[in-house]
């Protein structure tokens, strides 16, 4: 019953969940890849992820409708000001961002777990990195641990049908230039990907929010000029 | 920061939810009520949600819809025809009924969760039972302690904020006829609720479906008739 090729991937379109979508790519899975939109500002991401599912070649991509506003108490999806800062060493660190979503990979996470129910397959990844990201409490390993550890419990699949359900996050302890470098061996159009929390009127990143930040810092790192700041 | 007293209560409409609601109540909480528009065929159940979030002086009611018939497997959400038997005997147990929707309650509970955290409480009630409907692996008390586990590694405000989530299961291991005992003897008006998984076209009850077998049991072994199939 276990369709072993198959995966799940959650791809936001960005530049975590790009590279994790081609590193499953790279592992031979056939690449079931799974999209919300949770009424956040930045939907830009939306066509993101349609070029990405479409340019790695996905089986399937499933554009899943939530209305994370509707519960409200975050940046991304409610009415807060999204911080700006002009060097990305400001502040950094120093508490959970505010553009923390409650219980959002949980969210996330639980439908993809339906979904590879219903494909009949364990494999679920997701581009959580619990370095740069370490203010988010659900991009910790001991979170997808204690996720895994549920969801063999919660479904039919595993409990009667002998599958076994695996979070994979390739992604959790490098640096954001380690993932760069990964995806560049592996070929991956950076080009493609948005980052992004607040871009500016034309689509272009705003280059000043934590997420640029960070985008930009890892390419210097990495020695890679980033195709979002480049002259087109 | 916490706010003691006040709950999220996961209310289908059903028996069991407005039990749990009930009990909630009785305890002296706040009642957050939590519904579901999820693509089911029973929408009339929403009706039965708002009318007991009312009688039960929620203070607020929240219906979220989701469309988890985009994802699939489920007799509720997709097209699969709703199993039915003229005794409550016949194939009972046999194996996990088609009715079954993948990751349901870990999605319900996943948006739960997230309400809970912005309302600040750690309390959250979902009325599953491991009796009655031992045939789905999520209504099982390891799983509500592995979901339980992962919820307080999962959000800011149980990892920063010194908040420990509950998931409150007052029905777990109760027989259908002691939830209604209790329920009756909170006062609770089952002439409110809905229950059937295939109603008529006129809004009653089946009393076909397993859902309406096991209420009509439930109701019979606690000697109270059930207003559902009483004349009106």
């Amino acid at each position: 019953m276990n369709s072993d090729r198959r995966a799940v991937i959650l791809l936001s379109g960005g530049l975590d969940s790009t590279t994790t979508m081609a590193i499953a790519k790279a592992e031979g899975y056939e690449l079931y890849a799974l999209t919300f939109q949770y009424g956040q500002r930045h939907a830009i991401e939306l066509e993101a992820a349609r070029r990405i599912a479409n340019a790695l070649g996905a089986k399937e991509h499933l554009i899943v409708p939530l209305d994370l506003s509707i519960i409200g108490g975050s940046a991304l999806t409610g009415h807060l000001e999204v911080p700006k800062r002009d060097s990305p060493e400001e502040g950094e660190g120093v508490e959970i961002p505010v553009t923390y979503v409650p219980a959002r990979n949980t969210i996330f996470l639980s439908y993809a777990l339906a979904w590879a129910e219903v494909l009949q397959t364990g494999e679920i990844f997701i581009g959580v990195n619990a370095v740069d990201y370490s203010g988010y409490p659900d991009c910790r390993p001991e979170y997808i641990a204690a996720f895994e550890t549920m969801a063999n419990l919660a479904t039919k699949a595993c409990t009667e049908g002998g599958m076994h359900l695996k979070i994979r996050t390739p992604l959790i302890l490098l640096s954001k230039a380690d993932i760069i470098r990964k995806g560049m061996a592996l070929g991956v159009d950076y080009g493609m990907t948005h980052t992004c929390y607040d871009p500016l009127p034309d689509g272009r990143a705003c280059g000043r929010c934590d997420s640029c930040h960070l985008r930009r810092k890892g390419f210097r790192e990495a020695g890679y000029e980033d195709p979002a700041f480049s002259e087109k």
